[in-house]
């Protein structure tokens, strides 16, 4: 079980030793890792609901957590805060009310003064905006100063999840292997990867799934490509359990190997896995990880074409710190998370990636999924 | 063809009036709206790109648009924003600069002095913030002030791309109605809908397909539902095609409906198609539709279940101002568009709804989609 009531009892040391009176935490992971009340899907474009600037939790350094809430959406907060003691009941917001008045009597409700207010990052310029019209004296600061550093460390409930997600994600790589005919495109493998997500049992995906097939010199028949033989197929999939992300990648080919390919895969393999070992808690940082893996590519002169940061931290969205990449000093530490994800990707031709989510231990790096690391061969 | 450079000249000319000196416009429908640079599908837990709270469009009273571009992305912002001459070449964030350092350099190249700057309305708070530190002198306002009533009325390149949105969408539905079978789930239908969605050439879903099987006293088979004889069938979908809306409902159900379902069906139909006759430019106001379909509903028994208002304004988001809703007293003008959505959902009973995307005429609300309106009988 995850521990909310120790995560806000960290959070509110956190607020204290910083003289921050209140957090307002938008429905995302910020919340989700504090409270449990998890995001939905998201609309692809902006629905903009009546009030949605003012929802979200605000989080006193006592008491329960005020949220609050749309009403078009109302039964659905309402249901999803009612199991979670942590939460006072949920403030409605009506068509018929000014929504910067919900606002003013919930902030009444805490003791502000010579206090400073942390706001997610991610809440709306709207949202600032009716908090300094309502507190002009006020300082505000991040929420993700607080709550980053809560978030780093994945104790064993969380690895559990993060094990579920990643055998969710073993299971539908499988599945998207068996579609692999010539002639299917992009899209068809992409569909029948987020739906087999959702029929066993993940919340939806953590990230937009990229397939990508590539053949030098061929277009493929446009968007969304096909796939034919003499063509590499690169996997980058993740999903959502119980509010914690997976993300994951291989690589196929259809046909033929040509021997450099070949070659191209094993240095990548080689690269995630001497940074792997070299992830030992209490000795390793991210930067040195990112450097490892990136002086075996440049080794052998592929090192332009592996233009990414090597992995980033991951737990309840897909992307957090700490980073695998230049500057990040942070020695890591028992229980941190992270992707692993070397590539060469060849401009007009041919793609090749392998990523896993893994644990830091005092050993190294421990991969989250039982998925082989071979190379994939397509008939 | 849109044209970006009459919008931009419009919003300047705002921006003048309201001494406004810069906007800042998140990758999102207002910057959309203005130059044609379009957002991606969205992905469903936080990438955390790094430099991404500084990523946007800087838009001043003259010259070109400074664009700034995660490193990540780099580019696809360069290829979006190319054929586009109102943008300067986009300025990548790179990870050995402090993004808060390019912004200043970017906010020195316009003449801010004794003027406000428009924030877009979802400008993250870590934005805001890195805007107040620079600038602590500045006020702040929001972007939809000035942009919310630029993009109100279409002009006929806008409704020709909304009837390119709604004819896929009509299109998909058929394939969507092909697919209705016993045992299939809500999910088997919402993923062939997605899939033809963007196989037909739309860019993505404007928002989450929502397909919902109903059968009183029935719980079919759990989450996903599956479908069965005596359920109704609700649907709710739309795509973005060059960056317009559509958003799509009708209903269908399986087996021999009872009296009452049927006649549930003709009321919706009812109050859409009085309201529609009612929403005549220069006359009507949202809250007059609203009342007039709300009214037909309630005389038969059936207002506690129409809970949501009976539209919205669409265009480059689904759900954008004006709306039909009580308190909306623009008179509509020709033009406009909204969804008119009447519903009526029985708690643990069937669901009935039908959904038009139309455009205001000085006759009435005028559909854009060619699907009959009939309710669609399942074998």
């Amino acid at each position: 079980m995850l521990d909310y009531a120790n995560r806000l009892k960290n959070a509110r040391i956190r607020m204290a030793e910083s003289n921050i009176g209140l957090i307002f935490l938008t429905v995302g992971a910020n919340l989700s890792f504090l409270t449990g009340f998890r995001r939905s899907e998201p609309h692809s474009t902006d629905v903009n609901t009546y009030g949605d600037w003012a929802v979200g939790g605000f989080l006193g350094v006592e008491g329960g957590i005020v949220l609050t809430a749309p009403r078009m959406d109302s039964k659905s907060y309402i249901a999803r805060a009612q199991d979670k003691p942590w939460f006072d009941s949920a403030r409605v917001i009506v068509e018929s009310e000014d929504p910067l008045d919900v606002m003013r009597q919930i902030l009444a409700r805490f003791d502000l003064r010579g206090k400073k207010i942390a706001l997610d990052d991610h809440a709306w310029a709207a949202t600032v905006l009716a908090f300094r019209r309502l507190l002009p004296e006020t300082e505000f600061v991040l929420a993700s100063d607080i709550l980053a550093p809560l978030r780093m460390i994945k104790g064993e409930a969380e690895l559990s999840l993060m094990r579920r997600a990643g055998a969710i994600t073993d299971a539908v790589f499988q599945k998207a292997l068996a579609r692999l005919k010539p002639g299917v495109t992009e899209l068809d493998i992409k569909t029948e990867i987020d739906y087999q997500f959702r029929r066993m049992g993940a919340e939806y995906n953590s990230f937009v799934t990229g397939i990508s097939f590539a053949k030098p010199g061929d277009d493929l028949g446009g968007s969304p490509k096909k796939l034919a033989p003499g063509c590499s197929i690169t996997f980058d999939l993740g999903c959502v359990v119980e509010g914690y992300c997976s993300d994951f990648g291989r690589s196929a080919f259809m046909g033929e190997p040509p021997a450099e390919y070949v070659k191209i895969h094993e240095l990548v393999l080689r690269a995630q896995r001497e940074a792997m070992q070299a992830m030992k808690a209490g000795q390793g940082t991210g930067e040195q990880a990112n450097a490892i893996a990136r002086s075996i590519i440049e080794a052998e002169g592929y090192g332009p074409y592996f233009t990414h940061r090597l992995g980033h931290g991951i737990g309840v969205t897909v992307h957090e710190s700490p980073y695998l990449d230049q500057g990040q000093r942070t020695v890591l530490r028992v229980g941190m998370t992270f992707t692993v994800e070397p590539s060469i990707y060849i401009p007009n031709g041919f793609g090749n990636r392998v990523e896993d989510v893994v644990v830091v231990t005092e050993h190294g790096a421990e991969s989250l999924y039982t998925t082989d690391h071979r190379l994939y061969m397509i008939e």
